[in-house]
Order: C-alpha cells, then structure tokens, then sequence
C-alpha cells in the first residue's frame, strides 16, 4: 500500500480521516523518540483493530536464543532483539459505561493525526459518535521530552458534544507487553513491582538474562473545564497494570483534560531507587505543568533544526521528504550517550534486531558530524573502541590471532548477533568501514587527538585481520581475499570482491600511516599502545606486502574494476530488460536465481568510488558507473544516496533527482511496502548526503570544505548549513548563484568548482553557479 | 568414544558387560529392522538411564515446518521428519514390588547383547540383583520378521536365582512417543483409540498433518516353567498405554517366559479395519509360535545371506565390518516396496530427516542391482519416476520453466524439505546423478525397457533444467554454470564446479541419444513421450549447443580439470600438514574458513571420475587422485569408498585397505564421534563396492563383466557373489589366484585383467593373478 495518505506539508506529516488500514503505516511513520526512548504512534486510547504496539528503550535488548535451519561453528548463541517495553500511553475511556475504541466506535470523524516535525509532537483529534448517540471530541498533544531524556507527556482532552456523559477515564502502565518478533516466545521481562501512591503509578521490571533494571512510571492530573481538578475514584492494581481511574459527568460542551507525564528510569543511570527518581520527574513535571514542557520542547526542536534544517523551495514533496528524514535521525540518536548507537529501525519497530551496522560508519557519520558538535561523532567513534574487545574475541571464534578484530555485522554490546554464515562469516567488508569512519571523522573535524587516544587500537587491529584474512594465491602472485560477501548482499562467498579488496589495502596502509604519524607526534601514546598491541616492526613488513601486492580483478576492454572475480561471465542484462513483474527480485526470484544474476543489490563497486572518490577520475567514475548502476536495482535503502551524489557528481541531475526522491521518501511513500514494520532509520541520513553531497558537491579537499553545487531542475532553491571544525556555514543555492554564509570568528577558505573562495564572518558571499 | 568395546566376532556383534555410557551407541549399533519398520535397540524393561528411544515406520513421517534464520524465496515451508513412532517392546518387570531397572539396579553381572547377522536376532542377557536381595536372570530374543514386513517377536525370559520374588510383567503398547528432533516441539501423534481384548492390544494412531493412520499391535503370552501359561491379573488402560498384566510368585531355579507378537498395520495398505489385520496376525504367529518363526526368521536371513554375503579370511575385523554393512542396508531397503527409499539413517536414528537423497542413485544402486533381482534396482529408479512431477514443480519455483525437472536434495514424497540455500538451491549435482543411474542401471542388467516405459521422461526434465541452468559466458565464449555447490560441500556457491558441468554435459547427451534410440526402437513410446513433453528439434539443438560447448576449467601446468574456477587461488596445503587439533575441520573450523580452505569433504572431481572413469586414462586419474586425495579431509562417510575403489584402481592395495576400513568400520569404531545419533546407512553400500569395483575390479566393459582382482595384505582371501542378468557368479580372491563360478544355463563371457574368459555353468574357473 503507497502511503500517499500523507498529505504533502513542508513541517507535518498529515493524516486526515479515519482509516482502520493505515494505522500499522501511521504508528511507522508518526513514531515519536527523543534518542532515549521512542514510541510508535500507538493511540492512547483502547483499540481493538490491528495495530503493532511498540515502545522501545534505548539500549535495551534481550538475547534471544538463536535459530538456524542447520548449525554452523562460529555462530553466535543468539541474536539481541529490540525489546518493546512496558507501555506508559495508556489513558483509556468509557462514555456511559462503553469503551472508547475508533474500530468499532458507530462513527469516527473529523479524524486527523499530525506529526508536527518542527515541535516535535505527536497530535491528534477526532470526533467519534457511540452506540448511546453520545457524541465526543478527542484532542491529544504527545512528545518525548528533547529537553529532558527520561520524560514524555501527554495532553488528552475529551469533549461531550452531544448528550451527557459519565465519563471514565483510566489513567495506566502497563508491562504485558510481548515482542512480535520472537524465536522462542520467550518473556522477555519479568515484572517486580507495581506501585501506586497518590497520583503517581510506577511498574518495576527487568529483562530476562540481560537484567535491565527499569522503572516505568507516571503522574496524572485530570481537570475538568480546565479548573476542577479531579482525584482518582479509584487505584487500579492489576498483575501487570497499575494506574489510576477518573469519573465524572460531563454536559455538552464540557470537557474533561489528563494531563500525563512519564516515562522510563533505568537502574544502571542512576544510584538512587528507581522510583523516588521516577517520582521527583514527576513532581517537577506537573510542578512546571504541561505548557511550559510544552515551550521547551519546542525551544530543543528549535536547537536541531537551527543547524540541521534544509530548506528546499518549489517542491514541497522533497521538503517534507528531507525534513522526515533529518527528524526521525534526531529522534533516534542525538549523541548524548556514547553506549547507543542508531539502529536501522530506530525506535520505530523490532524488525533486524541490535542497534549498530556499519551503516553507522559508512552513512550516517557524515550526518552527525555536519550537524551536530563533533564530539557526538567521536562517540560514534568510541563506540567502537570500547567494543574492541569483543571484536578481537569475535575473530578469535573464527580463528583469527594475535589481536586480529573483526567487527561485527549486528551488535548491541560488541558481541555478533547476526547468523547467516554468508553475512556473519563473510560481509567483512564491514571492518573496512570502522576504520574508513576515523578517516573520515579526522579528515572533516581535524581532531586528530582520537587516533592516539583510542583510534589506532583499532586500526591496529582491523589491519592485523585484514593481513590474516588475505591469501597469497600462486597463481595470481598477488593477495587474494577469499569467500567473501560485499555490500551487494546480492552475491555470497565470492572471491576478490574488488571493494573489499581495495578497503583491505587501504586500511592496511592508513593504519603503517597512523603508527608512524603517532610514533612521530604522540611519543607517549605510541609507547602504550605497542605495549597493548605488542606490535613490532616485522608484522608491520608483512601487513606492507598485503597492501602492496593486493590483487584487483578488472575487465581490462572496459577498463573497469570487476566486482568480483567471475563477474563476466553472468549474463548481463540491465535491469530496464527486467519484466516488471519480476521486481522486486527478492521478493520475486528464489536465491541462487538472485545470486547468478548480474543484479546488484545496493552500491558495491560504487561504494568504493564513493569511498575513495579522489583515488580516480572523473572519466573512471563515469565508465563504472555506467557499467554498474544499470545493473543495479537498488533493493536497499542503502542504495539511492550513493547513486545520488555519484549521478550529480557527473551533472546527471535529473537521475540524481529521481535518486534523491527515492531515498527521501521511501517511507514516506512506502517504496517497499513494509512500512507496517518501522521506519528505514540509517538510510535516512543518506537522503541527507544527497543533498549535502550530491547536490551541493560538499567535499573535503586539502582539509578544506569544497562545494560544486547543482540544484535539481525541480527546485527553486534549497539550503543548509554545516558545523564545521566550531564554525557555521549556511549554504544557499539558488538556480545560478550560491550563498556562503559564514557564523564564526575567523575567516574560512573553501573551494567551489575549484577555485578558492575566503567567506569572511557574518557576511554573505555569492558565487555565480 | 571410540566404540571398541563391540568384540570382533564374524557373524556377531558382541558388547559384554553393563556400562550405561555404552547404552546410546549400542541402541544404534544393535538397531534391527526389516525394509518396513525398524527400533533401536532399547531394552524392553524399563531403563531410568540416558537413552535414545526409536521406532521407526517405513515412509511414515511429519512436514515439520522449517526453522530458518533469515526466509529465503524458494525454501520449502517444511522439513520432512523421520518419526519415532508408537512402541511395542515394553515389558516391564517388578520383582517383590521394585521395578527391574539396570541403572539403578544393586548390581549387574553377565550382562551381554549380541546382534547376531546370520539369523536377524538381537539377543540379551544379564543377571541383576534387586535392593531386596533378589537375584534374577533375564535372557530376551528378538527380531523383526524379514518373512512378513508387519510383525515383529519377542521372547523374554526371567529366572530366579536367589530368594523367592512375586513378579509382575507388564506387557503393553505405548503411544507417548516423542521426536527427539522436532523443530517446534509439534506434536506428531494423536492417539485415537486403544483397546485390549484377551490377551491382545492395539493402538490407533495417525500423525498429525500427513495422517498416515497406523496401527501398533500385540498379543502376549506368558507362562511358568514353560508349561504353565498365565492370564492376565489386569488389563492396562491409560491414555497412551495398553496391555497386559501378569503376576506369578517364582522361587529360586523357577522362570517365567513372556512370548510377544507385535508390529505395526497401515490403513494405507489395507482395505479393512486394522483391528482386525493386526489381530490375525498376532493369532497366526501365536499359533505358529515363538520357535516356528524364529527359525522363519534365520532361513529369510540365509536367502539373504547366500546372495549377499562377502567372506574375508584372515581378517575378522574386515570381514564384520563388510558383514555389518550389508546387514543394515538389508535391514533398511529390501526393495519390496517401490514407495520406499535408503534413508541415509535408515531406521537407527531420527537425524537428516527424508528419505531420499542422491546417495542412492550414486551408491546403493550398484549393491542392489548385484545382490538382489534387478526389479529392486528398477523399483529404485521408478520411485524417482514416480516423483517426476514433484521434481518440475520444485524446478519452477526456481524460475525454471517448460517441464525442466530438478530432484530434490531431500525427499520424503518428491517435495523438497532441505532448506540451506547452498545446498538445496545450488547442490543440483544430484540431478545427475539420477540419469546416470539410469544408464547404470541400463549398462549392468541390459534391461534397456525401462527408458522407453519411464527413464526417457526423466532424462528429458533433467536435460532441460541442465540447458535452463547452463549461462553463455561472453567472456569465455561458453556455457558456464554459475553458482553451485558440488559433491564436496566445502565450497559453497561456486562457479563451474568441473563435476556438475562434466556431468550436466554428460546429461544432455546421454538423453539426446536415447531419445533417437527411442525414436528408432520404440516408436509408440517415443510418440507418447514427444506428446507429454512437447519436445521438438529446435529445443534439442539448442541442449546440443550447450552440451558441446560446455567450460571446464583447467590447470594446464598439472594437467588437471580444477574443482571450480578459482581453485588455485587456495593455499594448497594438504591435509598432513594440518595440526591435529584442527580435526575434523567440521567441528573445529568457523565455516568460512572451511569455504576459503582447499580441503575437501569427499570426492568432487574425483567422484566424476568415478561415474566417467572409461573417459579418462589412468595417468590422468593417478594426477587427479594425487592433486585431490590430499586435500581431501573425507569428513563425508561418503567419502572413503570412492577412493578406496581409485587407490586399488591405481594398484595402491595399502591405501585402498586403509580406505577400507575406514568405510567399513565407520560406524563400529564411531569415527566421527556421532554412533549414538544412529548409523550411516548409504555410505555402506559404499564399503561393499569397496571390495567389489574396488578390490576385486568389478565394471561393466563392452557389455561385459570385466573383473582386475587384487587382494590387500592383510588379507588371506575374500569371496562374494553377484547376481548379473539371473546369473549368480561367485568371486574368490586369493592371494595368487582368483576362482570364478557361475550359477546359470549358458556360458558367460567375461574379461580379467582385459583378458576374455569364458566360464561355464557350475564349474570352477581359475585364474592366476
């Protein structure tokens, strides 16, 4: 189903109308988070439709037992899954005595639900008519608070516009909450306590076997006509729900309002009990009163789109497009908490599990480091260092030695989750990444201090498996990788994949580069850390003679690296000359049909050539791109964005365009149709390098910012601004001109086309385009 | 724990003395059966111990759905399950009140079980002293019936030795029976009814989903001192039990005997109520009693015996090895039955699930063709005939189309149940090993009618899937095939595995000529089979193209065909140099490591010059055999025999033995660590061909026997027959002299040492080796 019910607005997503089928889409695509916590759109009133309930916690997995058709040594014991929490939304309410449920309510109208982006809330109201011909208004205002990481609240107003009404309102936590993805219907939380005291409610309950000890609470405050404050008729004690209940007797025009304010404590933040931290949130909460949580929350959402907002004119599809895309990675990580990471699901459903790909390294860097304080990316980065343990362990199990680390492809705390041999064993490339993200983080922030401090451990230990994992082949007189999965996840345990190959070389080479930049600069660090590493200068020869006589396998008649050995001997028909009905492919066709094809799943060849774009020129981007890309059917959200900046980078901007729309509106439009299950949380920060790099061409040259801005045929303008090294560059482009805008104390120089331009503070600075 | 414990004996197996860690490999080791049913070798009393508790019924089995991690288009929704089906051997025995259990009983003395292969019996006696000081003896006889596949019998004897006892013997059927291997604890029984009548009982019973509705039967009869015949005090009627009890007061020196007639009826096979089969069997055996079939029994064994029995002197453990081997496979298979297959557990375990894999056109049809009337062998071949439609379907849901046929990896009724997608899709090998045991089987008897009447069909399918599957390589100007695993399942996911692409070659053209042979020979059936399978020229020419122009990669450096493209890329250590803590690698290794190693799990390019030996010379096999066999870690119980057969082949008699033995005593000496799951049943027509094509040089030349008979060292002399085209010729090898006899009307022309003999009826030929 194409979610087109979304009405196109540049600040909301807008549903109007009720329709029972679109609400698993909406509770996707209306999700509310704020990095700690999140929430799918989930109402909060009962509903007895089909829905997909999810809270989520950030950090918070459960291990589940693995399953497999036939074991393989090497396997992880289990796969850590995203954990649906105990619920906290609940206000639930009888009009004269019948349940409040849109599925079954005589009639729902005037229905409409908003994500108000720039705000940062969840709204909604509606008017529903009962089989007693009572007839009500619901208005409902939700966030998690931005401001404050432990807290949501909730505004639910309920209006008698025809007849009268005793109402009820319930007021509840509730911790019977199951995962719907589950490989062994294991409980994965154990409640503990259930408490009610005055208008507070808390539910204590931790997970099975990983122990999170977390505390789910609330305060209500019920008013009627604004005033009257109510006290609880009743306190409701259940086995696994604990709240409150309301009564009162409404004429027409009457209304009723709870006000709610809740949300997660963790034992392992805090030393205190966990509910007298609960409680004083709570007091503070209702002490400050919703309208003024109201005014922070949007004084925070204020902050992030200060620096992260890309304003497009004359299409206001891309601009809703872009702006759900920069809000839902804002609500999914903000970079306050070095042991999170951003799930590709986010907090937006359980689908895939663990919280960390490579996607963080490979997409979604770039994101954070633009717009936000840099330190937020050296948490991504330390992220990493902290679970370097794990990933030595993690190679050790497949045999590696001596330090060697692989990283794994699915993780919550460093430990592998993920089991298919084809991806678990053999999507290694992923390592290459790691170390690509501490190039890439040095090369734009020019903090080199990382590297000494933590970075070069895992250098160290990603070219020591690197060098382990080549083979010298005979036959070749060259280094081979073997049995590999590249990022075309479309092809499995081939040889010499040509970006994993050339990622090998590379971190091999920028690792001896690093050794001897820190030996020479960081004397002290360089000591401790060959002490660590126990790393002596012949290792360092033999890791210089893999990434020396690495092997590259090419098509030399087209002068293109192969994307794996073999490559040409497919049949290679592009993917135009494909049936329609033959796409999606992995939906349509069994796997080996899929793995003999030419077809290319997401950017793999192109990954390189993204990575390491100034390794080749313009004329050899072109021959690959021409040569891959109409192979390649995009069939992860991965895709587009890579395709994006490449199409733009070689003036092609209607194809980039058409790239762009595909990345920013996937969910939006759900391209994939599996909307139902969550959002598409990393590819989102692509859709942001489409713009930032494909259009605007933003580069690091020379350790300066450079710009080869492009506008799409489509747009009237569009603009965004950059942190760069404590400094803000706002970044206009209109159909011939760009703006450079520079925030900061210092002048800058930057290229654009290549010539060098100084942007001095405060003024604006226009280049004919 | 290498199962030494089993002594040496010629016609036995023999394990002495009582020791519960022995009990799991016994019951497997001891298994009996006969082609329908067949039990591990539980003890009938009650045993509170760890053990593995087996009954299995002949092609009764369960759709288990599939348990996978990640669902891939084209896996089947289901795993067909060998069933632990409803017990019939329990007598369990109190003695003053105490229940007779051997773990916990005060004390176990002469203990021993015998698998007696001569006459099909497992037999058992032990002496146990009880807490209360009583001592018994209890001697058991019991053995499925070879004469009449539904029945089985038990004979069960207990003494008293010291102290008087009042005995209790519960004969009874039990339905609460589980699958030790069952993916969603399913239940796979339901239980319809029970009913006891005199001293007779049944259980009704079907399974769940495939609703094979069975019948499990007995009658008992129970007397003292021989003569003295009880009834029973009780009759047993739980949920899932029934039976009878007997209770008698013995004093020293008395026994009393239980007589058991039991098995199972299938309403498939019967068209009236099986109540009533099953209680006329029990009163046909009843009246014939225990001795009269007990000697039924041994003469069904010598018919078996005399035809196929190999005789080795002078080396016991060879000659119970091969003695074992050909017993269990007769066990499993006799060929009466066309829906029934060689399960490569046959009836001793639960493991692998199906029935049907390539193992038996590959190697259990050569045993059954020579040791048994040739309709076993067509009866093997018509099963896949009769699977045909199953096959086509299984091949379109890979995308293949216009009757294109691919066989399944595992099969219980044609449908595929295996589900890795590098086997299941991608080992298609298999398909061809089902053609060429149509020319095999063709080659031996001469029976060309089974191609016109079945064979040309499925030869047509295959020939179209291998056309289908085949890719035009531009690259290498010609057809490739992309993406297979081959024989050696160490390698995943390759390109141009040389044994599938010599063999899909060898498919084609082996149908085309039999569709002329067809045309010009059997003209109707030639009309019937274009009708069916609208084949026409055009498409012929187009397999023909592929066939003839069909890659093979090569290392022109050794002159040899490379198991894959690639192959020389591996570090080609051999399997000494590995260290022994790195065995076998299937337990020891992460599975990419086993991928991107060059070991080898069993014949690859070898097996294809086994099937295609006449197309090759030998020096071309010695390089083969000398590049491949030491990479070969022959971790498959597959794999020694291939090579065994090569080693005698290249005149290597001390390889070849230890190959052998390997092979012969898999099993007996638990080389692979896993007899307690149940035994290897396939790889043992393996061991026999060992002796037969290997050791004694048995092959078809010309349309005539041709014989190259050698003799290992250790050996004073072996002896076997062969049924060929109703003609017994029996083989005498010793060490200096081979004696040939035949048993037929007419002369025979044979070849030794590609010399031409002619033998002549009932008169002893010797020739000098």
């Amino acid at each position: 189903m194409n979610a087109s019910y979304i009405q196109p607005q540049a600040w909301s997503l807008v549903e109007e109308g009720f329709n029972p089928k679109h609400v698993k889409s909406s509770e996707s695509l209306f999700s509310i988070g704020n990095g700690a916590m999140g929430q799918r759109a989930n109402f909060e009133e009962y509903y007895s439709g089909p829905s997909f309930q999810g809270s989520y916690i950030g950090g918070v997995y459960y291990p589940d037992k693995t399953r497999v058709g036939w074991w393989k040594n090497g396997y992880p014991e289990y796969f850590a899954k995203v954990l649906n929490a105990p619920s906290w939304i609940g206000i639930h309410v009888k009009v004269n005595g019948q349940e409040l449920d849109l599925y079954t309510a005589k009639e729902v109208s005037v229905f409409r639900r908003e994500l108000d982006m720039q705000k940062g809330l969840l709204k909604r109201h509606f008017e529903a008519t009962l089989s007693d011909h009572t007839k009500i208004r619901v208005e409902s205002c939700r966030f998690l608070s931005m401001d404050q990481y432990a807290l949501g609240a909730i505004e639910y107003k309920v209006m008698v516009l025809e007849g009268t009404a005793s109402l009820e309102i319930k007021s509840f936590l509730n911790s019977g909450v199951k995962n719907e993805d589950s490989n062994w219907d294991d409980a994965f939380w154990q409640t503990t306590t259930l408490h009610a005291q005055e208008e507070k409610a808390l539910i204590e309950a931790q997970t099975n076997k990983t122990h999170f000890k977390t505390a789910t609470y609330q305060g209500t405050q019920v008013f009627v006509n604004t005033h009257d404050r109510q006290t609880p008729s009743q306190t409701i004690k259940e086995d696994l729900e604990v709240g409150h209940l309301y009564e009162c007797s409404l004429k027409a025009g009457e209304e009723v309002v709870a006000y709610k304010y809740a949300g997660y404590v963790l034992q392992r933040k805090h030393n205190k009990p966990l509910q007298e931290v609960a409680f004083e949130l709570v007091d503070q909460a209702a002490s400050a009163g919703f309208p003024a949580l109201l005014a922070a929350q949007e004084k925070a959402w204020k902050q992030v789109w200060d620096m992260a907002d890309i304003v497009i004119e004359g299409d206001v599809k891309a601009q809703q497009g872009i702006r759900f895309n920069i809000f839902q990675l804002n609500q999914t990580y903000t970079g306050k908490d070095a042991t999170l990471n951003i799930g590709p699901k986010g907090f937006t459903g359980e689908k895939y599990g663990g919280s960390t790909y490579w996607d963080t390294e490979a997409y979604c860097i770039p994101f954070y480091m633009a717009t936000k304080d840099q330190k937020v990316a050296r948490n991504l980065l330390q992220y990493r260092y902290n679970q370097l343990d794990k990933a030595i362990e993690n190679a050790a199990k497949l045999g590696f030695s001596n330090g060697a680390a692989l990283y794994p492809m699915v993780t919550m705390n460093g430990e592998e989750c993920h089991n298919e041999w084809e991806i678990t064993f053999e999507e290694i490339h992923r390592n290459g990444a790691i170390a690509f993200a501490i190039f890439n983080y040095y090369r734009y922030t020019g903090d080199y201090t990382y590297i000494p401090e933590m970075g070069l451990e895992v250098l160290i230990g990603i070219a020591r498996f690197w060098h382990q994992r080549a083979t010298f082949s005979k036959d070749k007189n060259a280094y081979v990788i073997l049995g590999v999965t590249g990022p075309n996840e479309y092809e499995n345990n081939v040889n010499n994949n040509w970006y994993t190959n050339y990622l090998a070389s590379w971190c091999i080479d920028y690792a001896l580069t690093q050794i001897q930049k820190v030996k020479d600069g960081y004397p002290e660090d360089y000591h401790r850390i060959m002490g660590v590493c126990k790393l002596k200068d012949p290792e360092l020869n033999k890791w210089a003679k893999v990434a020396q006589n690495m092997y590259y396998p090419k098509d030399l008649t087209r002068d293109i690296f192969l994307q794996q050995d073999g490559f040409l001997d497919k049949e290679l028909t592009t993917v135009r000359e494909l049936d329609k009905s033959d796409r999606p492919i992995n939906q349509k066709w069994s796997w080996d049909r899929i793995l003999r094809s030419p077809y290319i799943k997401q950017a793999d060849v192109l990954q390189g050539f993204y990575f390491f774009e100034d390794h080749f020129d313009l004329a050899s981007l072109e021959r690959h791109f021409d040569f891959y890309e109409p192979l390649t059917v995009h069939e992860s959200s991965l895709s587009p964005c890579v395709h994006a900046i490449q199409a733009a980078k070689l003036g092609r901007m209607e194809q980039a365009y058409q790239f762009y729309l595909r990345t920013s509106r996937l969910d939006l439009d759900d391209y994939n149709k599996e909307v139902e299950e969550g959002l598409h949380i990393t590819s989102m920060a692509g859709t942001w390098m489409s713009i930032v790099e494909g259009f605007a061409g933003l580069r690091m040259r020379e350790d300066k910012l450079s710009f080869e801005p492009r506008i799409p045929a489509q747009w009237k303008a569009y603009s965004f601004k950059i942190n760069f090294r404590n400094r803000i560059i706002k970044v206009a482009v209109q159909k011939d001109v760009v703006r450079f805008e520079l925030n900061g104390q210092t002048d800058l120089s930057i290229r654009v086309f290549g010539e060098r331009h100084v942007l001095s503070p405060s003024k604006a600075y226009d280049i004919k385009i």
